[in-house]
């Protein structure tokens, strides 16, 4: 990888950076509209994560953050941990982007111009045209999500240096949730959920979790992270699963926003506010997936994986949609339970469970895992009959001993199915696969929902 | 450095967290006291520094994160940016302790016990028996401290890791302060400076100094890190000033609060609110100084020395004693405006500036910077007259040209008035100036601000 931009790419990313900004002048002189200064900042978030990863490669690789590529016939280093870079900008982007949908006294423009002192009572502006004004109330919520980012930031780059523990690893998030779960306690409180049809003679229409909300929410906040850093391991393959999910969490947003759904609509603003968390998210992950696709540039690091796990996290817990996301997160929540097994050594599990690559056809097969002594009666008979599901691929001997079997990742499952293929195809497959179980997802959200809820909330 | 704690250790570590756990329980079941949280969360902060500290040397070693003491005669390797550790977990302390001075329906012990649902009026709370309990809407201002704080962190980290060029470092400070500066603008917006008595009848009681009041701030901000930045190199200095100035700035706070001062006084609430950041960094810098003390058994880094500054930058701001601040650094501006020629290149600046050491003595000399090429004449006269004024130490040649100068650090300097001397009484005499001077500027705050000031806010 060059370390310097190119004359088309310098040129590409000042256009584009000129553009926001102007984009972003504008939005000063009219009402601030934060969505559009939001998209603006994305475009800016892009530019600069684009540039930096570039300029700072080769500082990373100095550090000593480097690795190589096991997939590739050339195995030259390459640096890691990039996925530092993108948060460290996208951070900054929404500490920048603060001002815009949360500040208290409004400035109303006039058809005069010059006059701006004119400010508008809080009540005014929400019923009023400035509809997509936040209550300032919400500022506690926006910097505790920001908070979050910032420790899982902190705690993931140390994972990156100091190579923790799988065991120790699986907690960083749950430290990171404190600050969003501590900001929850104090600011809101509410821990009732709606109540299923079905078990309203029982329980009531809303059923006060108490405690257990917040149990509820820091394990979703420890999943999200760890889910994204379990199915991993293939370029491109993190960032790409990342923006799929975002987009498709954008796509719900967006069926809350004023063509789809007449306002005022109570829950616009949660969902303008997970807008505002994504839209940077899906700026710097473009400009990090241009540099991991495959051939892979950069590595992006468990930091990047905890990261784009805490955003969906984060977003979900504050824009009040935690059970959508899981739905989005179907193929991550499969990886995690099919993994089990081996996470839990049930059943043997190697070093690094990657897909392995056959320089002779330059493409990737399962990777397997061999027993070494004979397995317990039960498991050996669970992996046959996973086997004849084809659920996965073993090898029995003679005497119909198991003694081999393929990792158990989606990624190597995925090559159960459809045999040996090369990296990008392997990882395009899984990505029409996570962008296939989503807009299920979705639809079973917005449309099967009536089946258990009263109503749906769109 | 023995990675396990001794006995001894163990056990007194884990007799103060158990203490600290009891005197927090004990707070649940009054009403909450933050102050006398916030010291026991100090107390737990310390011990979980200490212990990280040891448990972690090895990890920071592996990583690279080490460095050899040049002041020594044995030049062993020992950890660097041991500091970090500090720094994360002062975040996580203060993070936890939000609930206690911020909880929104503040919950009022009843006598009978059990009954712990009656809610007290905000403004009831305000001015009632609970005294200590902030007003909800400082939380945002609150967020914005740790938020500033750990971008300090993740750019000081990246500073240790990269080694990144000095004119790019001073920065680092700035970006990291645009959180308070944001939430600030948002939240408060108040720019109004009072005007000392003299020229009132020019600008005003009150002058409003508008967007120069946000480069104030933000000044404050970058020069308090970089000031104790520059202020470094022997055992144990960077973390023994930092707990100099965070004393001094506690004992100042402690005026302000009820014995000292009768309730309610305007300025209480900022001074706790310091006091809330204040705490449990004295806590876990005790902890780094009985590493880092002479002789060290762990470097602190770069993440340290800025983390500290930033403390007292974001502490002073949302404070609102930002100038008292600046007395309490008084040592720390004026090791900067004496190193400013070598800073900026005007007279010729080594790699480093640290005291020479001679391994025969065993004690610590003034460093010196040899001039190959002579002096213009303004620089070598200037350079001629300070060292009559006995501020610093100059070499000339038959010719009369300067061939060489002590190195312009406050550490040399008073090595040039007090001669050679060993590490550990080098530093206790430079904090003895420390703690001078910041006696003598509280005394000037509170005792002469009369003369230009209508009256002292105390």
């Amino acid at each position: 990888m060059s370390a310097r931009l190119g004359r088309t790419e310098a040129l590409s990313l000042l256009s584009l950076s000129l553009a926001c900004i102007g984009i972003l002048a504008n939005t000063l002189h009219g009402d601030g509209e934060p969505l559009i200064a939001s998209i603006a900042f994305s475009g800016l978030a892009f530019s600069f994560t684009y540039a930096l990863i570039r300029w700072l490669g080769n500082a990373f690789m100095r550090a000593g953050l480097k690795g190589k590529d096991l997939s590739k016939l050339r195995q030259v280093e390459i640096p890691e941990t990039m996925g530092a870079v993108c948060a460290v900008v996208y951070l900054l982007t929404t500490i920048v982007f603060i001002p815009w949908p949360f500040y208290k006294d409004i400035v109303a423009a006039t058809s005069g111009g010059g006059n701006r002192d004119v400010v508008l009572e809080l009540q005014q502006v929400e019923t009023g045209r400035l509809l997509h004004r936040f209550p300032h109330s919400k500022l506690a919520s926006y910097l505790s999500a920001i908070l979050s980012l910032q420790s899982i930031v902190i705690l993931g780059i140390g994972d990156d240096l100091f190579d923790i523990r799988w065991r120790h690893k699986v907690l960083i998030p749950a430290f990171a949730s404190i600050p969003i779960l501590i900001v929850y306690f104090v600011d809101f409180g509410v821990t009732k959920m709606v109540v299923p049809t079905p078990l309203r003679p029982y329980l009531g229409e809303l059923f006060d979790l108490g405690w257990l909300y917040y149990v509820y929410m820091a394990m979703v906040s420890i999943f999200c992270p760890n889910s994204i850093n379990i199915l991993a391991g293939i370029n491109g393959i993190e960032v790409a699963q990342s923006l799929v999910i975002a987009v498709l969490i954008v796509f719900n947003d967006a069926l809350y926003l004023s063509p789809f759904t007449p306002y005022p609509h109570p829950a616009t603003d949660s969902h303008l506010f997970s807008l505002y968390l994504l839209l940077p998210f899906i700026g710097v992950s473009v400009a990090l997936l241009m540099h991991n696709w495959y051939p892979a540039k950069v590595f992006v690091g468990d930091t990047y994986c905890y990261f784009a796990g805490m955003v969906f996290a984060v977003d979900g817990i504050l824009g009040h949609f935690s059970k959508t996301l899981i739905l989005l997160l179907l193929p991550q929540l499969f990886n995690f339970v099919y993994s089990a097994p081996q996470l839990f050594h049930i059943v043997p599990c190697p070093r690094h469970r990657l897909p392995h690559f056959n320089s002779r056809t330059g493409l990737l097969e399962c990777s397997i895992v061999e027993f070494k002594k004979p397995l317990a009666f039960p498991i050996a008979e669970a992996l046959k009959l996973l086997h004849r599901l084809r659920l996965l691929r073993i090898e029995t001997n003679e005497k119909g001993e198991v003694i081999s079997s393929t990792n158990l990742t989606i990624i190597n499952l995925w090559l159960v199915w459809f045999g040996p293929m090369r990296e990008d195809r392997l990882a395009m497959g899984l990505l029409a696969f996570q962008t296939a179980c989503g807009l299920v997802g979705l639809f079973i959200r917005h449309r099967l929902a009536l089946w258990v809820f009263t109503q749906d909330n769109l």
